[in-house]
């Protein structure tokens, strides 16, 4: 038995894994994604770039990308019956209950889900990363009773995704914008939601497994379901003056605010968040109306002066999301998407070196009680 | 920011929560549930006493026990559309992961799926408690294309769940041994499972998503899986001297045989194995053959003798699975069904006293690249 440690709330600075794949240094401001700093990726390269540096520890030329591409839309059919499934769901189903009975339903379909190697864990990250766009785009269209749409060959990767949200091709400046959000969602270190998949994996659960655990983490207003709440403050709020009596009526009353501080960042603005801001200022500059900029602008300074706090990164990723035309219903299953890179290389490695997950509690409750 | 700790590999030893549900007290050998022992309730209480002492920190009068009973059989009935879906799982589907898609899809039935309330919580408690022998039954039943069995309100919650898996209606012994394997399996302080369930709940996400997550780490060998595992063992051994044999011949080519050890007991007996010892020699007793038992006992002390290591309770609840007639693919769906009490618990506990898991990683890879 190793000695009993102290109780750590949270796991708050805790090192549960050790990982190659990525790392906030948070007295640097970097997020460091396999050596690289992942806003400066963002700034150069694209969303499949940064998919094949995650899953080879080494960027792409030109022909290993447009390989990685192919190999994705070779695999983009997601099953019938997986659309079936996803048209039983009662309407009032949350998006990320959708995307996560979608998952947890196309396991049955891998053929190598129980084979937990390297190469067949690369090859299941490829065969969610084709499909994911699809079950996150048609769970929506099936739960409000849309005609469902195929994915598109001759669009890119990011292209074909909002084609399928949306309905409509996308232009270049949203094209690229909708890609940086992939980008900087894609991988965080260890989030809540990175972690249960690794404490699930630990079981040697399978890859499908992990990530349905990670679904369901990611849903929580804590996590991903940020992105949502920070729109639907910005719908209710209308105007910049809406916005800071709307933030302070919410201080008043002891509210949490959504989009901003970070149990990591705590007193520094998250880099991804600037990267958004500039995306979006781009975005308002293309599509008129600078109104929703500046409630963002407000907010942000509002809570600064009132709490000392940044904006995060679903501060400024909501409304390029809200511009883009996509519903907000989607903003976190998107999100998980994104994700979905991230998440399955820290299955890869967690079932590559495992060591299964199994702490200790203080007991709090009555002893010596007999029936 | 907190100070960052040492990197605790699988967070061995690591106090990650605080809990008045259960406590592995390892010096005394006793598993605590609201104070009491777990081997001392299992011999004198029944499964529902057992539920009703998680939930309300006592245990039930008999009045207070037979309520619980009805409230759980007013809510056994499971939406047509969930049935319908575990229809469309493809026939390769395993038992676990059609599990996981059944909780994963009834969450979107459940009117109060997003009220994280103590009270609202208990009443999803139960809802779950109700509905999932039906789910874990009949996913059997859909994915081998029999037909679903009905749940039976004049049977005991304990016989009607055996019921709906076998087709037939168990003795006085055999509804006795099943419930008393849902006891045993009802609550165990952190495993990997119940740790996952919280990790997920602790970002605010629901009930069922957290038990979602803790359906996919029960899935793992290193987990839940064990019980069949060592079926299938005793299946290929045949004969006592069979087991003794296939168990050298596994040692010696370093393969890891399941059923024994447990990281917390370590190199005590699991005091659960001991009481399904009895229960499995009284199921021979009356269904006659002792040799599943002999091989058992042959197992057991081959191990202590090469490896020093004793049996858990998946190594005794297996064999008196199949002696009532359950398929194997069943042994886990029916752990987790036993243990949704003890995750539903530590669900509701999570919320009532909330902290975001959020740990840290110790990172091993490159620095300071440029694209």
């Amino acid at each position: 038995m190793p000695a009993v440690q102290h109780f750590h709330p949270g796991l708050d600075g805790v090192i549960a894994c050790e990982t190659s794949i990525s790392y906030l240094d948070v007295e640097n401001e970097e997020i460091v994604i396999r050596g690289y700093d992942l806003i400066e990726l963002s700034r150069k390269v694209k969303y499949l770039d940064l998919v094949y540096l995650l899953m080879n520890e080494k960027l792409p030329t030109a022909d290993e990308r447009n390989r990685l591409e192919q190999e994705l839309k070779k695999e983009y059919d997601v099953p019938e019956q997986v659309m079936s499934i996803l048209k039983l769901l009662p309407s009032a189903t949350d998006c990320m209950d959708a995307l996560r009975s979608g998952i947890s339903v196309l396991a049955g379909f891998d053929p190598e889900l129980d084979n937990l190697s390297n190469a067949a864990n690369r090859r299941k990250t490829i065969r969610l990363l084709a499909k994911i766009p699809s079950i996150v785009a048609n769970s929506y269209h099936a739960i409000h009773q849309q005609e469902l749409i195929p994915a598109r060959q001759d669009l890119s990767y990011s292209a074909n995704f909002l084609h399928m949200i949306t309905g409509k091709e996308p232009s270049a400046l949203e094209e690229s914008a909708f890609d940086q959000t992939l980008m900087v969602y894609s991988e965080h270190e260890m989030p809540n939601s990175t972690f249960a998949a690794r404490v699930i994996a630990s079981t040697t659960a399978d890859m499908y497994g992990a990530l349905t655990g990670a679904i369901a983490s990611l849903k929580g207003k804590l996590h991903g379901g940020a992105n949502e709440a920070v729109m639907n403050m910005l719908l209710e709020a209308e105007t910049p003056s809406g916005m800071e009596a709307l933030i302070l009526n919410k201080l008043k009353n002891k509210e949490r605010i959504m989009g901003f501080g970070h149990r990591v960042y705590m007193k520094k603005m998250d880099p991804r968040a600037m990267l958004m801001k500039e995306a979006l200022l781009k975005l308002i500059e293309e599509k008129g109306s600078r109104e929703l900029y500046d409630m963002c602008i407000i907010g942000e300074e509002v809570m600064r002066r009132e709490k000392g706090l940044y904006p995060n990164l679903d501060y400024y990723a909501a409304p390029v999301y809200y511009l883009l035309g996509i519903p907000i219903d989607l903003y976190t299953p998107i999100f998980l998407a994104a994700r979905t890179i991230g998440i399955c290389s820290h299955v890869i490695e967690q079932h590559d070196n495992n060591r299964l997950f199994r702490p200790r509690v203080n007991y709090l409750g009555p002893r010596g009680l007999h029936p």
